[in-house]
Order: C-alpha cells, then sequence, then structure tokens
C-alpha cells in the first residue's frame, strides 16, 4: 500500500501538482489526474428510486485511491475552495454510500490524509474554509486528517518559491521515512 | 431587473430548492437550474495560449445571471461545501474574468446576493465553511454578500419544518417588499 | 433545574443582554452577570507545583452555572471574539479540570448551551470565529451545542429591531415550551 | 524601531514564549507580559458619559506596543482562543478608540503583525477560530497580518519538537534578515 495523490487542476504541471510531487518523491505513489477522466456530478437518488448512476470514470478513479493508505488531495484554489473538478469527486462519494456504505467508509477510515491547496490570492487566510471543509469530509469518513499545505503561487513554478511551504513538505516526508 | 435563482442540486424540488422558491415567491424572479444545463470544468488559461473554451451552456447561463441584480445561490450543502454543479459554475468565472473581466466585476459589483444552504449533518455550525467561501467570492466580485440561510432537512419536504430557516425566509422578503 | 445566563458585557442593559432576556423572559433562570464579580486570570499550573488558585468570586459562579442544565452565554462581540469578562471565566476551567475534572465534565456533558453574540461589524459573517471557539469548546466538554443567534446592533436597545434575531429567539422559546 | 512581543500566557517559559523568543532571537525586541501587569476588563462607554477608565498599566503597555513596528501576539490557544490575558488587552483598545481614535488607527495602520499560538488539541485545525479572530481585528485596524505559526505542544519545552513551527519561525527570521 502506498499513497494516492488527487490531482483536482485542470492543467497539468501547475503549482499544486508540482508541490504535490516534491512531496511524495521517492515514494511508492499512483497519481491520480482528474483532468484526465470522466467524471459526472452526482445524481442525488437518496429519496427516489435508485436510477443508473453515470456510466463513467468514477468506479475506476475511486477504486485506485481506495487501493492506497495514504491519500493527498492536491487541489488549486478555486474561488475559495476546492477545483470543481476535485469537488465533483467528491460529490460522488455519495454513490458509494449508496452502493457499499459500510465497507467504502471501513476503507475510508483506516486511511491518512493531506491537502495541498495552492492559491493566489492570501491562502494562508483565504484557504481556510477550504481546510474546515475537507475536516469536516474527513471527520465524516473517520479518516485520519494528518495536516494541510497552503501554498501561495501564480504562475507555474512559484511554488517552488514558496519556502514555508517547501518546509512543510520536508516535515511530512521525514515522518513518512521514520514510518519506514 | 429582478431576482436570479441558481439552484444547484442534481434533483428537482429537493429542500433547497423548496426554501429558495418559497423565499422569492410573488417577486418577478428568474429560475435557473444547473443541473438543467452543460457546464464543464473550468480551463486554466491564466498561464497558456488561450484555446477554446469549452462550448457549452455557460455562456447562456452567466448571461442570465448578470441580468439580475438580486442574486439567490440555493444549493444544497454536499459534502460540507457547494454542490459540485454550483462549484464547477462559479470556476466558469475565471473565464469571464478573462474574456471580460472590467465589465464582469463592474456588473458583480452592482449585485446584491444571498445563500441558501441546506444540508443534514448540523448545518449551522458543517455549513460555516461554504458561507465563508461565499463571503471570499463575493469580496473579490465586490457583490453585496446581504445574508445566507442554513437550513436542516434531508427527506425532501424536511426544510418546511425548520422553522428558524422560514422565519429567516419571512425576514428577507420584508426586506425586499420594503424596497418596492 | 432551569437555565443559567451568563451575561459577559461590561455594561448593564447592553443588547446581548436584552435579547438573552427576551429569550428567557418567562423561564426559570439564574441571571449571572460577570462584570459583578472578581474573576481572575487563570494561572496555569499544569506543569509545576499546584500554587493556590485566586480566591476570587470563581467558585461561586461556576457553582451556579453547573447548577442549571441549559446554558446561555449572551456575549457582547469584542474584537471579534467572546468580551474578555467571558473568556476569562471560560479560562477558568481549566482550574475546575484539575479540581475535580470527572465530576466537572460529567456535569457540563449533561447541559445544552446556546451563544447569543451581538456586535456592529457585520456579526453574520465576523461572528463566525466566535461560534466556531464555542464549537469546539463544546465539543470538549462534551455539552450539546443546541444553537446560536448572532445580532447586530450598536446603541443599547437596536437589537430589538434585528427581525431575524428576534425570530430565532422564538424559535428557541417554542423548542423549550415544547419541552413543558 | 523594532518588535514588540506580546506574550498572553499566565506563566513563564512556557511553549508560546519559547517559540517566540527563537523567532525573535538576535532581533530587537521589546517583550511584553501581559501577566506582569494589571489591565482590567474594558468599560464599555460607547453610550453613556465617559468615566474614568481603570488606573492601571494599560496605558504603559500599550505605548510600548505602538512604538514598535512589528507587532508579534504570542499566545497559549487557551479554550480555542487567545489567553483571557491577550483578549483583555484588545479588549482595552476600544478605550484606544475613544481617546485618540485617529492617531491609534494610523499607527496600527503601519505595522507587521504575526501570531503565535501553541495548544495541545489539534492546533492547526482547533486554532483556526483564533487566527480568523485576528484577520478580522488587523483588518479592522488596518495593520498588516504577515502570517501564523500554529504549533502543537503541552509539556513546556515540547514546542521545539514541532519542526514545522521551528521551520516557519526560519522562514520569518529569513524574510527579515533580508529587509535589513
Amino acid at each position: 500500500m502506498g499513497i494516492a495523490v488527487i490531482y483536482g487542476s485542470s492543467r497539468r504541471n501547475g503549482n499544486s501538482e508540482q508541490l504535490a510531487k516534491r512531496l511524495v518523491d521517492g515514494f511508492d505513489a499512483d497519481h491520480i489526474y482528474l483532468s484526465e477522466y470522466a467524471i459526472h456530478p452526482i445524481q442525488d437518488y437518496r429519496h427516489s428510486e435508485k436510477e443508473p448512476y453515470p456510466d463513467d470514470d468514477y468506479h475506476h478513479v475511486i477504486g485506485r485511491v481506495l487501493d492506497q493508505d495514504k491519500l493527498i488531495f492536491a487541489t488549486p484554489i478555486y474561488w475559495y475552495g476546492p477545483s470543481g473538478l476535485t469537488k465533483t469527486f467528491i460529490d460522488r462519494w455519495s454513490q458509494s454510500l449508496r452502493e457499499n456504505k459500510t465497507d467504502f467508509l471501513a476503507r475510508l477510515a483506516a486511511k491518512s490524509a493531506w491537502v495541498i491547496g495552492v492559491g493566489d490570492d492570501v491562502p494562508h487566510l483565504k484557504g481556510i474554509p477550504l481546510v474546515q471543509q475537507f475536516q469536516y469530509i474527513f471527520e465524516y469518513t473517520g479518516t485520519s486528517f494528518e495536516g494541510y499545505i497552503l501554498g501561495k503561487a501564480n504562475r507555474p513554478g512559484d511554488i517552488l518559491q514558496d519556502n514555508a511551504a517547501l518546509a512543510a513538505v520536508e516535515e511530512i516526508r521525514k515522518s513518512w521515512q521514520e514510518q519506514l
């Protein structure tokens, strides 16, 4: 078991991706770029006949996520929250709750998670609602929310100048190495 | 000019819709159900050649939103944030920022906005990140964030038992009637 | 058993007091004005010899609080948090944790709590950190956090013009009357 | 002009103090231990005759704070907020607003501020309300909120094991050295 990195950006090689890549460099990781998959908005069947869910890549992606024991959500901060790609993927967890709730929650409850959010507009303060949203998500699933990094960047590569973010990355890497 | 209600639920006649309908009952309102439109995730072209944006319903929808002077965002609280439909729509505002930033912001800055979020899991507390996310969104666009209602409901129709939410609806309606 | 109202304002008859008075009108309530008591800042003896705690009114006040089963914290929003009087009182709970932790937490865990915060500067948004602070406090003590009201007022009496706050008060009163 | 460190702990040599000391080591700093001064709760005279304010150490302390251009608020996280000593001191700023509002705000608006909060109970998440409270405080005073460190510690000295906090300290020190 290793690390699943869930990239929520619509572009490749952006700042949140670069920071996540540095975080997992040298570790066994499955890199999941949500922008490469078709994942449609959740259908809300909680109170109606259960119609077919979208026949798309959701099951493939969530399967790969559930196969790892460490989860990294790496998302640009779009409009002060996780990207639409990230949010739409997480919304679909409601489908898994209907399909196999007990097993789904049991597997998520056994995992540890980190969140990387990178933005340009005072991310250390204005990224807080994003962090608190994940806090409640992981509280619900029982996942251990180990930490988060709010990085500041705009142009691709800027994040490598954010020394506080890089230092935070090193601390997480050190904690993983000590576990080996 | 009147009210644009932007419904973010994936189902019709859910609780957030019912509460919003009661809010605007008798007022001139354009009802925009995001689930009826194709709006794809934002492409992030900030730092690359500007390629074509998705050819979908975004321009139609944002046009209707900009035509009104009061905005109601009515979303179920999915996973402690706005629905993926809502978030994906707002993410696309970055496209408008590239296409006609000055005019887009000027128009949003002239509007007032309310947010309705309905959920089942302690929404008055766990809906707070959603509220703060909209707070920063409106701070950026200059839109006047007039108020929000966090309602509690699960089964369709439950929201009509949430007396505090209904009372809050009445107060907003009263303030609008006094403006007439 | 009834209601303890803990008033945190430094002045009498201010807006948070008026709103709390309306909330408990007709119910059996013990009115505790923190400004009338001497309660000194906590001494932090967690990691030192336990020296004497301040000989002041803390034990009297906490005793009256623990004697009731509903707690109302009514505080003006001073500098975006609970008043210093309120905070200093709550800080002293650490003394009770040292003196009789098990009993203290067991008694608080059996209670329900409401928070009233009244301020002038966009309290519905800028009062959120105050609410979240109480959320964590009650999570720690096991107290059931039943609800909060963020009211807007500046001059004494203004709060009686805040119809949303008054409506919220009525809803809480109704829920209590149904319990009788 | 240099740095004012405002220590909010009730004990000396605690973790928030140790972290702040490391932050300013080698820089010109005025160390202000609130526990050594008598600062009484604010009297709220906004809507009454202006009676005398408490004759205590407030003017001495605020004078020293205003004499520096960098402010460090170093507080233990007590009950998920700043310590009562810290809060009571800040509440008294309302007195300065009455005594000389224009000058007081002008001086604060020219300063930069950092916040250090150290606690034991998941400070990176449960310290967020404390951070947001300071965010609104500095927004009001116009002070530039440069950054914050939420450190984890319980026993005195623990903070020196919090490598992420120490790394954050180093980044701030580096930024100051570059200014010299």
